[in-house]
């Protein structure tokens, strides 16, 4: 249970939900601590899985979406959180602990805002997009999120707005061959070593980099992870390598699915996981005012973010959080403290005002 | 249990062994089997964690080795057995039931062999040499072995006498990077990525095939693993490719080791896994004999087998085996029924030769 200290302050928030281990698929315990905070307010509160919305019911004019998931990457020797020198250190303190704490901090402390407020916190939202907490809610119950104007995602974009997002694909590249005893490998078909174009490939892809409405997408094609192997004296008949295309939005899913098949060109390819990109879209009326709160200059969101999921229900969103996305699923992830209580003053001035 | 009928015959013997599931690891029934059949003879039995050693106590001048491993490569749609056409198909059938239930039946049934014999019916062969029957048995009770003045094993040689056999080596060769958000992969280093020029080493590389005694030993470098990566959206750290070196008997192993060392040249490699070649070494009288009762020309073992073990105790020894080699470790693995048959008398003949 978090105290009523711990909610009212947004940088002790931020370090209780990353004291709670929250590895994607194990969020029930950091969404039941959630869950709880909410039902003490006046929100209208609904829990699906581990994923919780609570809305404000004041019949303002325009409703706004405040979201943030709770699931991190595997941890990597950095739990818990430690705090030195103002800065707190830990697995899914940028990524995005901090944004989610604020939202939370919101929904518990601010209950007067100028427009209704929908807050999501979600599970799973760093593993297979199927299993996305807030692709599951925009599947299954999209009324909760069509009737909102404009949505902001708290990821991490270390203060800045962030317009848009890159699409993101998964494909499985196969090779295969044929078994034999290794003693006598000249009998089989060595799939392991017909993988060597496939890594040789990826070894000198150039990404292209391509500016959008003043803001730079840098693209990324990558091996996230390669098996294969049957037992220690046997030639290996199949290898797969997992690739991840990280694309500009100027794409759209088919003409990059064209593309990492022609670079792929003569082994077999599986697409397991895709999901669009988002254009920039700073030009409506929340996200200026929004941009005014922060006084700064937007620039490109490097990564995928849901704010793409916002895009497809035809809702404008940005990306908008103190963490440095660059530290995302690093080791050496960490927070800086002054932009977490930035960061909530900025949120709690543009929810205010024209109250 | 198996009836004295299934003893007395060879073939009905393979088919009882090759029916019991013994993948690397699981041979407790098989050896439970195999321990019952040896209890009611006049030999003597210890076992061994799934490995059992039976001794005749004759007081022959001379005594000789037979042995055989229970356990077989991994299941691949090939159990239990399928008899056809004078062939008996399934995992285990080649390599080597048809020899153990050779050397089994002839415990069983042979009261008063020419030699006084040892036999050694052995765990884990196909897996770590770490782990392997045999070695265990030579490491912790070698006298039961060093009485012995030559040995056979009915590993597959196809009804041939093979002499020696290849050194074999398992090496762990890895690239190491830097972990990234892949949305961001630039700020990582992708170490799947740099494993292109391992592959692509392991893809060009020819074997060399020597020739020694008029046996002539074919190598062979295979890599029989890769792992590498973290999550399906961060830039892996770490691949690693387990390689299997397969060396001709005039290389030690450490010459062996210093070749695969300049194979991989600039990269990180781990010895896991070492056992040394055996050379032909067929000029033993025991081997001339065994040589006369089949009554065809020897060839060279082209796999490592454990002779090389009997060679390191200063044991001569040879491969005798009804399975084809070039079937082993294969989904259509299978074995000549008329081959069971022949290997049985041959080794029937050359017991009793004298007696």
């Amino acid at each position: 249970m978090f105290t009523r200290d711990v909610l009212a302050d947004p940088v002790a928030l931020t370090r209780a939900l990353v004291d709670i281990e929250s590895v994607s698929g194990n969020e029930a315990e950091i969404a039941d601590r959630v869950e709880e905070a909410l039902a003490a307010t006046d929100l209208k509160v609904e829990r699906f899985g581990h994923t919780i919305v609570a809305r404000t019911e004041l019949d303002r004019p325009q409703r706004v979406v405040l979201a943030g998931h709770l699931d991190t990457v595997p941890l990597h020797d950095n739990f818990p959180s430690r705090t030195e020198d103002g800065l707190m250190w830990g697995c899914g303190t940028a990524d995005m602990k901090a944004g989610t704490a604020i939202a939370l901090h919101l929904a518990v402390t601010e209950a007067a805002p100028r427009h209704d407020v929908t807050y999501v916190f979600y599970e799973c939202e760093e593993v297979d997009s199927a299993r996305n907490g807030l692709r599951i809610l925009a599947d299954r119950n999209p009324h909760l999120l069509t009737d909102a104007s404009f949505a902001v995602l708290l990821e991490p974009t270390h203060g800045l707005i962030e317009g848009g997002c890159q699409g993101t694909q998964r494909v499985l590249v196969r090779t295969s061959g044929k078994r034999a005893h290794s003693a006598r490998s000249w009998l089989g078909e060595n799939a392991i070593h017909k993988a060597a174009p496939i890594l040789e490939r990826l070894r000198r892809y150039r990404e292209r980099i391509v500016t959008i409405d003043g803001c730079e997408f840098h693209e990324g094609l990558n091996a996230v992870r390669i098996t294969g192997g049957v037992a220690g004296n046997v030639i290996p008949d199949e290898c797969v390598v997992e690739v991840n295309f990280r694309f500009a939005p100027d794409r759209d899913e088919a003409a990059a699915a064209d593309h990492v098949r022609e670079v792929f060109e003569g082994f077999e390819v599986e697409f397991v996981d895709s999901a669009p990109g988002a254009l920039p879209g700073l030009d409506a009326p929340a996200a200026r005012e929004l941009l005014a709160a922060t006084g700064r200059p937007p620039r490109a969101k490097l990564g995928w973010t849901d704010v793409a999921r916002f895009a497809v229900l035809g809702i404008p969103g940005l990306n908008y959080g103190p963490g440095d996305p660059n530290l995302a699923h690093k080791q050496d992830e960490h927070v800086e403290i002054d932009k977490i209580v930035e960061g909530a003053e900025v949120m709690r001035r543009w929810l205010r005002a024209d109250a």
